[in-house]
């Protein structure tokens, strides 16, 4: 399949079989990709959590709108960012690329100052919303791996973030719940969705030219 | 070549070639990869500008940190998000959708009602950083599809945004620039960070598992 054949093929399941599991080899492709996907200024500022547990998930579930995906799934990811820019998060970064390469620049010597001197200085509601977007690249990368090892999914926002963060105990790893991903296979018999037509706005009202 | 090796060819492109166009075909296939991937609720909240004109690009490098890809590439795509969810917004997309399918439920209807009673309420700028979200959907999608076509892009965050709308007369439109990103083809002799080593957080850093 193309990607744009994967993109078609995809769809926000409504309805998984809880009697299909991903097999761990395909979990496992799916998260490499979104650990290599891109971030801004390759600082990685959020976390993936891979849920399997079944108490936990019903947990979530009840402070997700009682979507049935979370249980019916077999691998629950959760994207979780971080709360704030600190310089020990940033150096760390830094420092993790410079050994790895064995590679120091005066360029990125200034740009990581450029960084410690902007970042932990803004609000930390600031910070959260760009690392936020940041796990939202992961998100977009999380759904083609997925289609790709034809893997279902279902992004999901409807969860209350605070009860989750609390559930997970994120935030005494300095991390928010941002958005949630289940995997898993689809129970077509059962999905409203799966037989509608995919549909999204016209090229010419969603791309502007400016030759 | 694999979604895996794809996301490893690909990297932040820091010097482009400006005698490189990207074929027209390349640039539909990831414009369309862009529109056909998924966004909160199918409303698409935001939209595409690509633009070629040179004199512009000139204009939008002049408050990009004079980022040379931005004149080096043969297509910039700017991400553009809706500044606010508006019921007009939120009506034309279920609108649609429900003609595209000849199909209209109880439960879509409810959803709708849901939407339009929670989201115009919100303030405007929680409801930009939600849009703005979606785009990075859009964007984390460009990435791969541009890979997918053996094109190479930067994704640039690093520009005045205000100063990008209005160059583009965005607000007009309702939309504020969220993240750019250049098309084009890698100057390799020239580009410092093409044979360096792509660096990411080890598994055990990036991925937590719950059993």
């Amino acid at each position: 399949m193309s990607l744009i054949e994967k993109l078609q093929w995809r769809y926000a399941t409504k309805k998984m079989d809880p009697a299909k599991a991903v097999p761990a080899a395909k979990v496992e492709q799916i998260l490499e990709a979104i650990r290599l996907t891109a971030s801004s200024s390759g600082l990685q500022p959020y976390e993936v959590i891979v849920i399997t547990n079944s108490d936990l998930r019903q947990k979530i579930r009840a402070v997700s709108n009682d979507q049935s995906q979370i249980t019916d799934c077999s691998h629950l990811l959760v994207f979780a960012a971080w709360d704030n820019y600190t310089a020990e998060r940033i150096n760390a970064a830094f420092d993790m690329t410079e050994t790895a390469r064995n590679f120091k620049s005066e360029s990125g010597t200034a740009y990581r100052q450029m960084l410690l001197k902007a970042y932990p200085a803004r609000d930390a509601e600031v910070n959260f919303t760009h690392t936020a977007k940041q796990a939202y690249i992961g998100l977009g990368t999380a759904l083609i791996a997925a289609a790709d090892e034809q893997v279902d999914c279902t992004p999901m926002e409807g969860f209350n973030p605070k009860a989750l963060d609390e559930i997970l105990n994120l935030q005494a790893k300095g991390l928010r719940s941002v958005v949630m991903l289940p995997l898993g296979y689809r129970n077509a018999d059962e999905d409203w969705l799966v037989n509608l037509k995919k549909v999204r706005r016209p090229k010419e009202a969603f791309i502007t030219r400016i030759d």
